[in-house]
């Protein structure tokens, strides 16, 4: 999408950097520092595996489909470097292992690795690291493709003018292109039917302050912050059309685990009678995952809730503390929002019911991926 | 309440001070910072009633109850320096109308001040300072008094170790003592019963995060901080046994308006079966508006939205940035719950059903103030 009027994706290799790694060299992958955003846009150079495993650990990149890629390049960087190792194989384990276990739950991570090894194993010994990269370029691509086509589905929702509440960043940030709830707002924008969006600011991380309004802003859609406890009295005030969020995980009946707060959304859109959609990819959905129930809410670290990161009047990004010294947290980091609440599924397949059939029937196990 | 250790209200009068004025000196009126919450704990002197609608118009002091026992103090200052003036009627009228301006929609400080200005043309010509302070005092008193009357009635649903849902700051920061959502906490906890207290953060003021977290400290309570995103979920959870909050103005047939996200809070409470509490003096009451409808929604400031106020690494009060430049922001300071959501409204006189019937017997016309 657009940063500036030039188009970006999260993650990618030069032209420059696949021939001198075709040369022989090791490969350098860039990426956009999303940890600076929105106050500053900056392109970072990862030289190595190692420093692809650290940036995503230390959310350089974030959002699963945006740290699945970069996993993959990360991949075929390890090949690329194994070329210049004494133990080869050796290398290419531990170079996987430490790439794997660079954030806990991610599953997007787990497949692009298994899928980049295949691919270069698959291939001569001599060609390896350009197979790995290939198979990196095609999963990035297969993931900019599925978030396009979940942005055509659900486009078809979108009129001119119509005002779509999101929450936290489903965004193109997150993805590798287009994003996946805010993929049918680009879609219809592009269309010209372009939407008023209302994204929350998402405590405590303020992704939908960061990142959400600064990707809108750029792609020239008009938006406004509201605060996460306004969203239940905007859409009883009849302020809001349509609901899109993104999921980290949708269990096999169709219950949906995102950023916490995308509870309350729903149930407050159907006080109201709102359509509420969740956004994502088949690769989201989790078919040996029964129901909402089953799916483990992440408690994250209070200091999260006790502080607020943003830059200072003198432009450098600073942490101030909001609660007293000796203050606790409770910082559940997603909630599950349960099937009924959900009017459909916006995935690449089309918009489908939140049940198990109809979930079984378009992403049953050949179509899964 | 307790401040390390010690006994406070919001705002007071020293004895030296009133001997002070006795003796024809002005008056100085003590009253606890409550900007510089949690960070400092700060009392500052206030001079004189000009310096007092200053105080009252940056929020020194906050909270309808708290604004009304300082405008109080404030006519008894007026009076206090009119004894001085060659034309005192004048003085104390523009007194009067500055006290008056200093904030917009504050029903307790109209009340008080006309209820000050009364007591004093009552008295003898030679003793209108002292009958003036007299009045402030007696009023300060008296909401101390409701306050904690509210907090006997509510501690009844309090049990060892409840579960109690907060939001915003409607401790006793935000009255002269006790507080109204909070004073059943401190009623029940002085009983023996001491509850674990949930308070939201309440972005974008942060007043839960800032005053309510540090009253319950200083006063050791235990309590954790939520994201305003969280309440929902924390409600399905089973993680709270019981929600009060307080409010800005109940109408007649019982709805409530109060700070932005109570009326998700009311929505969940019901999905789920927890009860949910509003606690408010008579003086909240306005029968004269007939439903929640009536109740027009302050927008704020969007400033409030794009940044976060706390204290940097260095100790300083700083504000930091959080949205992107030219970002717009959407800002209701309050929302409307419906009375059909409140399981009942804690009041000086007791627990009363949100009916119109209940509310008129019980705050009808002779009691309601």
């Amino acid at each position: 999408m657009k940063v500036q009027g030039r188009d970006f994706r999260t993650v990618w290799v030069e032209a420059e950097a696949r021939a001198r790694m075709e040369e022989g060299g090791p490969l350098e992958v860039s990426m956009i520092d999303q940890r600076r955003l929105p106050h500053e846009f900056a392109v970072t150079t990862i030289p190595d595996h190692a420093a692809m495993a650290e940036a995503i650990r230390t959310m350089i990149v974030r959002g699963a489909p945006a740290i699945g890629a970069a996993g993959a390049y990360g991949m075929a960087q390890v090949y690329a470097e194994a070329e210049r190792q004494r133990d080869r194989e050796a290398f290419i384990e531990e170079g996987y292992q430490r790439l794997w276990q660079s954030r806990p739950t991610a599953q997007d991570l787990f497949f692009n690795l298994k899928e980049v090894r295949r691919a270069a194993e698959a291939s001569g010994p001599e060609r390896r690291a350009a197979a790995a990269l290939d198979e990196a370029e095609r999963l990035a691509r297969d993931n900019a493709e599925r978030c396009r086509r979940i942005g055509e589905h659900g486009a078809k929702l979108i009129r001119k003018h119509t005002r779509v509440m999101t929450h936290c960043n489903a965004g193109w940030l997150a993805t590798v292109d287009w994003g996946t709830a805010i993929s049918p707002i680009y879609v219809a924008h592009r269309e010209g039917r372009t939407p008023h969006v209302l994204t929350s600011e998402t405590r405590p991380r303020l992704q939908g302050a960061n990142l959400t309004a600064w990707e809108l802003g750029q792609e020239g859609i008009p938006y406004e912050i509201f605060a996460d406890s306004a969203s239940a009295s905007l859409i009883r005030a009849g302020a809001v059309d349509l609901i899109i969020t993104g999921a980290d995980r949708i269990a096999a009946n169709g219950d949906a685990a995102n950023k916490i707060g995308t509870y309350e959304k729903a149930l407050a859109a159907r006080e109201h009678g709102v359509p509420f959609y969740i956004a994502a990819p088949a690769s989201t959905f989790d078919l040996d995952c029964p129901s909402g129930a089953d799916i483990p809410i992440e408690e994250r670290s209070e200091e999260e809730l006790l502080y607020t990161w943003g830059r200072n009047d003198a432009g450098e990004l600073v942490r101030v503390r909001t609660a007293p010294e000796g203050a606790r947290a409770k910082n559940p980091a997603f909630d599950v929002t349960p099937a009924k609440l959900i009017t459909g599924l916006i995935t690449e397949y089309g918009i489908i019911e939140p049940t198990t059939e109809a979930i079984a029937r378009t992403l049953g196990a050949p179509a899964k991926r």
